[in-house]
């Protein structure tokens, strides 16, 4: 099917829409009036653009308060359309939306309205236009896609049909079944978004907390269906106002809305993706550092040894049980410190599972090797971590350590047995992309996003992960864009026993951050903790949280560079992150952050 | 009364917040429990920091989920309070917050409500506190004032209370007159929030959205009213959760924090604070520069003269009709550029205009005049621009142009009868502020708050104003703090006639915004203007508006550094500023704007 995005959707000028538009993928878009408007190209020269950059004018919106209204109202409506139907024919657009008026002058009078648009459809007709007539949720009088459907089968006019939009029929609780019962000829235009469920107000809902379809909370796909059962063959088109996709960029946001739409066609049967390769652990984190000494001597404080070294870039691997870091001096500048720079999946098919990223337009990284190395695939996710697809130890797989030759080291500690989770920091205008995305490349279960308090702002924080917690990624995102969230890049590492593992760090010359002894005094009101252990919790700093499945107690290294560690003692059943203790955590590490 | 704030509404460490809250005069703070618990102060400690900044421990809060559960879980929540209790001793904190509760395993039985609540105040009675029992708007089963008072009054013990929040009466419509109805000495506690009138979620909103008393859209005082009546002699603590103060400066916080409680005793008759003197006029508007020039040349082109200069002082008068608009080059830094810095206000007393200023904590600006300038009160508004109180041509008053010494030269035009409005930029984080302070101190009238789409990023617009139109202020402010909204400072200059004041700029050398052809397409289909009319303000890119009152025509000169001029034809009963046309402009700016 073909795919369309109105250009309200991205933010910049027309030009800058059309380009993002066309860069993503996108077969077609709507032209949104006000960015016409705003525009210094001449209709004419958007057409042109449009076609250069092989992109088909669907839509051509809205026009508003057209119909069921007095005579010489009327009157000067059609005035008013047949400037924008010659504006049209300069655009080269063939549908027009017009949405259920709102105007107080309006009548509830389905007679007139059909006479009225079938009046309007004449004109239209003229032109070589059809009309694609739309229920706005919040319409004076018809705010149903059934009622809107009624006055058009009423008008009966051939240039005459609807527009439906997933956002106005859900977000009122329609029940999409109905859509089967209209001719997919007469279905126009479909417009699709999703949102957020949200108990508010429907207009300012639909204005400011749009979303793309999988970001949401609405049965998009289930829609979907219901209206291609009907023969509906035109494109499916996001119309999408947020107030966050207003201020990002336009080119990713782009890419973002077309790999929604190219989920929804795998959800609906109607696009052939390669299927998703769910991981099944984590190979390695890698440490991109300016400056390795002082990254190595946390890791050393942990337990990790520096096992062996690539062979042909400056990268060390450092090891302990499961858990693979490696620290790569190669290309970080010094400005930007030590960061979490990419992450090694396990994967059961490394090449299907690359050849899904790549369907769903993650960009493929090269693969800057040598001859000599072991093939290996990565894609980079929204935030610019590099993800690769690893096979470790399968005999019949190329394996990444066999570019890494053995350093014959002291065998590492074993306090640390994996990797819990990897935490990773999202451009603020990006983190509903970054959960969609690693959903739909990976296959990964998404949890419910929660709010923490940071001292100076709320935090977001979402997991992913996939069933049995071998893999598991935080995705967190700060308050505004001038967020300083370095604070939440971090490895958690599992550990049997929290106490001893930090004890030992401790012992080995670590510095781990200090929490208040409040809290621990609020620990003591809220859980009867054996005195002993709530001494060695207060110690080390060590935090505790309890759900159903058990409990989970953890800590924190102090910060190198933009990075940090945790150390993690997780009860089987304990499906969080230490949510609870994140705004405590917080605020000591803004407390011991060093003066700048 | 005494005037108190809740830790949790002001951003940064509690030290900070602590320190924030007596800068700004508050008499004492609620102490948020989780603020508490991320500080590395002992109970203790902060109680003597308290101490030393003047600042009473009003409130311990909250506790949650205490009451009307089965009698294991109330033991085990008696436990948590006893510890809570001996915190509170330590913190030397006497009223403690419980809000109903919430928990799943909460009944629906007053009777073992009251006994519950009974048994804690027997607990908390013995370590000399008292509990202020709080109806929350999704309280389980107690979710109004009324409700929760018919417990407190059940129980009938002398250490429990109830607390009353005006968030949670208001928010779900409840009459505060039966509030009158509650004895004096049982109203242990109020807390005081405002909030937008917005149809969501209340738990959302209130989260999210509450704001200052007289930022929103409740009758706080008509509640605090009720209250007084009862005999409550108890403070009124400011308790407010948003999404924006959790971002902005701890400081400016809660001085607009304690501006709103002085401005709410007031509209209560408990405050003696000096009447408002309303602005009669723009006397004049200051740029600071550090180069005259560029802003010369276009006030030149403009018609206006340069009449005078300052005895003392390079500052430069420039006149036109009643508008006047001084150059000043002093002190301006060159990165910053040209920007509106100042503006002087025609009062009618303007000493009494500064009593007021002052009262409500605007900053009192330093007079830095020579002795033979004339005496010139001015204050900061909250984003820093000048306000100067003025009495121009004023025999019985100083007047501040007796500081400017003619310069003899040429009359100017005419085409610019008086400044229309002026425009300024607000710092994100402190809108609401901006509105509150020249609503309160000036005694102007606001209008409604705008959105404006800007290509990247929604603006929000506010104008305040004085009856006749003599001042009108336009206050806007940015999408996301990082926002570029430079290009919404400007000042608009009134004219009979702009098609010939815009002529006249342009014929002059003057740089008109060029605004797209497809904007005039559209006006043609939206109204009927002749042809001839038409076809002027194409070529001079003058836009157009109407609303019931009449026309508003405007055009905008080219940017100087931070500033623009309007040229404005308003007709004598429109009330708009162009709204409509904003986004064709903003996107005119910034396609015009000289690359960087």
């Amino acid at each position: 099917m073909r795919t369309s995005i109105a250009t309200v959707s991205l933010s910049g000028s027309l030009t800058e829409k059309l380009t993002a538009a066309s860069r993503a993928g996108f077969d077609g878009v709507e032209i949104f009036e006000n960015d016409l408007l705003a525009s210094p190209l001449a209709p004419e020269e958007i057409r042109v653009r449009c076609a250069d950059l092989g992109l088909r004018i669907e839509l051509y919106q809205p026009m508003r308060d057209i119909e069921a209204v007095p005579a010489a109202e009327f009157a000067r409506n059609l005035r008013r359309a047949r400037h924008k139907f010659e504006l049209m024919g300069r655009l080269g657009a063939d549908t027009v939306l017009v949405c259920s008026s709102v105007c107080p002058s309006a009548v509830d009078d389905d007679a007139l309205a059909a006479a009225q648009l079938s009046e309007l459809a004449d004109l239209a007709q003229d032109f070589g236009i059809r009309v694609a007539y739309e229920a706005l949720a919040w319409g004076r009088h018809v705010s149903t896609y059934d009622h809107a459907w009624r006055i058009v089968e009423t008008a009966g006019h051939p240039a005459l049909g609807t527009c439906l939009d997933s956002f106005h029929i859900l977000s009122r609780g329609g029940d999409p079944e109905g859509l089967e019962d209209i001719p997919g000829e007469k279905i126009f235009f479909l417009q699709l978004a999703d949102a957020p469920q949200l108990a508010m107000d429907v207009l300012q809902w639909s204005r400011h907390y749009r979303c793309f379809p999988g970001q949401g909370g609405f049965d998009v796909a289930g829609l979907v269906r219901h209206v291609l059962r009907t023969g509906y063959d035109g494109p499916l088109s996001l119309e999408v106002f947020n107030d966050v996709f207003r201020q990002a960029e336009a080119g990713p946001t782009a890419v973002d809305a077309h790999r929604s739409l190219l989920l929804l066609q795998e959800a609906v049967g109607v696009a052939d993706l390669p299927a998703p390769v769910v991981p099944t652990g984590i190979a390695f984190a890698e440490l991109l550092t300016p400056d390795a000494e002082p990254v190595a001597a946390v890791l050393d404080a942990l337990g990790f040894a520096r096992t062996a070294r690539h062979h042909g870039k400056p990268v060390d691997l450092w090891q302990q049980g499961e858990a693979r870091i490696l620290v790569n001096t190669a290309g970080a500048a010094r400005r930007d410190g030590t960061q979490l720079a990419a992450i090694g999946l396990e994967s059961p098919d490394p090449a299907a599972a690359a050849h899904r990223a790549e369907a769903l337009l993650a960009p493929v990284l090269p693969r800057r090797r040598d001859p000599h190395d072991a093939p290996l695939d990565a894609v980079a996710a929204p935030d610019g971590t590099e993800l690769f697809f690893c096979a470790t130890g399968h005999p019949e797989l190329p394996d990444w350590r066999a570019d890494f030759d053995s350093l014959g080291t002291g065998r590492p500690q074993t306090g640390v047995t994996s990797v819990d989770h990897l935490a990773l920091t999202q451009p603020w205008h990006h983190f509903d992309e970054a959960a969609l995305f690693h959903r739909s490349v990976f296959g990964l279960d998404a949890r419910e996003s929660v709010d923490v308090a940071d001292p100076y702002g709320l935090l977001r924080s979402r997991a992913v992960g996939n069933t049995d917690g071998s893999v598991r990624i935080v995705l967190s995102v700060g308050a505004a864009p001038t967020d300083d969230t370095v604070h939440a890049q971090h490895i958690a590492l599992a550990t049997d026993d929290v106490v001893a593992a930090a004890g030992r760090f401790r012992a080995a010359g670590g510095r781990l951050l200090r929490i208040p002894a409040n809290y621990y005094d609020d620990l003591a009101a809220r859980f009867e903790l054996p005195e002993e252990e709530l001494a060695a919790y207060r110690d080390l700093g060590i935090l505790y949280d309890r759900d159903a499945g058990g409990a989970f107690r953890h800590c924190y290294t102090e910060t190198v560079g933009r990075v940090f560690f945790e150390l993690v003692q997780r009860d089987p059943g304990h499906r969080g992150y230490g949510a609870p203790n994140a705004s405590v955590r917080l605020a000591a590490q803004h407390a011991q952050r060093p003066a700048r």
